[in-house]
């Protein structure tokens, strides 16, 4: 039987998603649903994961899941090509877990570099929840749990895949071949790795305000953009300008096609010509800031539209969710059967333990 | 409402059980069933946990639940007054264990003298299984799933019962009152606490060989108290001999009842009498092996005539522990439910939620 090519991949309901999520990842999700390449997409809401270090908020989370939600719908994620669900929904994946702590060491999980990575983030230190210490293994079960075989995340990810894969050929080796080892798919676009905020500090965040949402207006969006971040000693328009950390050129970086200029600056080829312009000087900040806004909102006024759609029916869109729950729920409870099964705690499904145990008394 | 009284207790099922077992705990829950003093009891077989430690022997645990659950009901554990269940056939416990774990941090666990004492009994040292890790946290799930109030084991599970506390007291803090703390119920009788080996050593282990199993035939039982270890100083009868370390009397301690003098030995009243008279010398090892003997097999064929019988009807057995789990699982499903209500990720069954969600979008 030919393997199936199954992605996987998700975002903490934490927050409304930005163009850093959008550039980042949903955009090419939705490439990859609509590519036809993939027998089944799996895109999931890890709620129980927020919780590892939201355990005193779990408001925020709830208050998000239908956020999520409709950003993914919004960007063009079709309940009807790829399965939406919340991870907490989905006991299966606990269990997974449950049993993959048996396979990994303690010190394993110590030499995680994401985990190291992560920690140092939220200023654990001494005091890290078990639940955050753990979660390259709770990765590893709600990946494998849907056998997927694609995994696209940046390339900081590749170490919580290698842990999974290293899980996979454990459990394969202990107890037979059941699970499938899945494979990083990396993004294509360098610049849209990881978006810078408007600020031009490397992350986006909620608290630093830097983010533009997908939910944002019009307005919102024509805002941020004219107060975002360029060089900071390009006084004068004639002044030669840089586009290295020039947020305004990363945003391009990540949005602007060819046939942008055509439409919205004619005067350039492509981005090669106008970012040749800012540099040598006489390129004002104003004029590609305008650019800008008019090629972020071709890509941003449909996701705005749809999202108001979807959000005129707000019991439509849980219903989704409920519907993509249970079917994911179904998916992960036949790995389940099996993996209980090559453990051998499949105890009441196995008539041939039932008649070997009582031939074995018999004969007593 | 009165809160109910709720016993929970198990064994891992990694070997048949022995006397140690029986003296330490299995009387004493058959008491604790009888005495009409508890709401449920509950009595599990951890298997999930004895994997923690034998991932790569399953058979070895699946082979033992049944001979577990037929030492339980040949104790006079009885499925109408206990529920006796299997520990992974609850997926709840693993899904309440994953929540835990965001409430508990990872040096609370290394603090932890129980599992300080496990690591080195196991020579687990540097590659230490997560899951062996993190069993005080599993077992506080394996109890609250239950809202066990009473679990009676030794004292060297204070430690466990005291994290589980901290867990409840901690989940309530957050999500509002809705777990249970445990207590403890220590043993009455400190020679119960551990039998030592039949050989004197301190541990009864099955590679050891020193183990009288409950389900061992009466002759091999006979065998075993013949040859058992008493005080290598006491070479002749006349000798004054130690009943302290004396693994005969050890025994004596924990089985015989005044009544068993007048009917097995009626030169002495007592096993005061015994002891005085084995201490100033003229009592050899053979008399008060044959009363051990006596003693032993009174308490023990009861046992073994029930056991057989139950042997009799395996499939029967196997259908006695399916029933048990669906009781229990029935049981943790409800604790869950309150769990994922009090958390904040129910988000289907929440109609609230839906409505307030859809409120806020229309209000827009």
């Amino acid at each position: 039987m030919k393997q199936e090519k199954i992605v996987l991949t998700g975002d903490r309901p934490t927050g409304k998603l930005h163009i850093g999520h959008y550039v980042g990842s949903l955009r090419r999700r939705v490439e990859l649903q609509n590519s036809g390449q993939f027998d089944k997409i799996f895109i999931f809401e890890a709620d129980a994961q927020a919780l590892t270090d939201n355990i005193d908020n779990p408001e925020k989370v709830r208050q998000n899941v239908i956020e999520v939600a409709l950003d993914y719908l919004a960007c063009g994620i079709d309940p009807a090509k790829s399965t939406i669900f919340i991870q907490s929904q989905i006991p299966e994946l606990c269990e997974l877990s449950f049993y993959f702590m048996d396979l990994v060491s303690v010190s394993r999980l110590q030499r995680n570099p994401t985990v190291k990575t992560e920690i140092q983030m939220r200023n654990f230190e001494a005091s890290i929840p078990v639940g955050f210490f753990t979660y390259p293994i709770s990765q590893a079960a709600d990946i494998t749990a849907f056998k997927a075989t694609t995994v696209p995340v940046g390339e900081d990810q590749e170490p919580m895949l290698e842990q999974a894969r290293e899980i996979v050929r454990r459990f394969n080796y202990i107890y037979g071949d059941t699970l499938v080892e899945p494979n990083i798919l990396l993004p294509e676009n360098a610049a849209c790795l990881r978006l810078p905020g408007t600020d031009g500090k490397a992350k986006m965040s909620k608290s630093l305000g830097n983010c533009i949402y997908l939910s944002d207006s019009a307005d919102e969006v024509e805002k941020k953009i004219r107060t975002m971040y360029t060089d900071p000693n390009h006084l004068k328009v004639s002044d030669p300008g840089q586009v290295e950390g020039n947020t305004v050129f990363t945003y391009l970086d990540a949005f602007s096609r060819p046939e942008h200029f055509g439409r919205y600056l004619p005067d350039y080829a492509d981005l090669e010509e106008l970012k040749a312009h800012y540099r040598r000087g006489g390129l004002g900040d104003v004029k590609v800031k305008k650019f800008l806004a008019a090629v972020m909102q071709e890509e941003l006024e449909p996701i705005r539209q749809r999202r108001k759609e979807f959000e005129q029916d707000i019991p439509a869109v849980y219903e989704m969710l409920k519907k993509g729950c249970e079917a994911a729920r179904a998916v992960a409870a036949d790995t389940l059967s099996e993996v209980r099964k090559a453990m051998k705690i499949n105890y009441f499904d196995d008539e041939a333990l039932i008649a070997e145990q009582a031939a074995r008394f018999s004969g007593k």
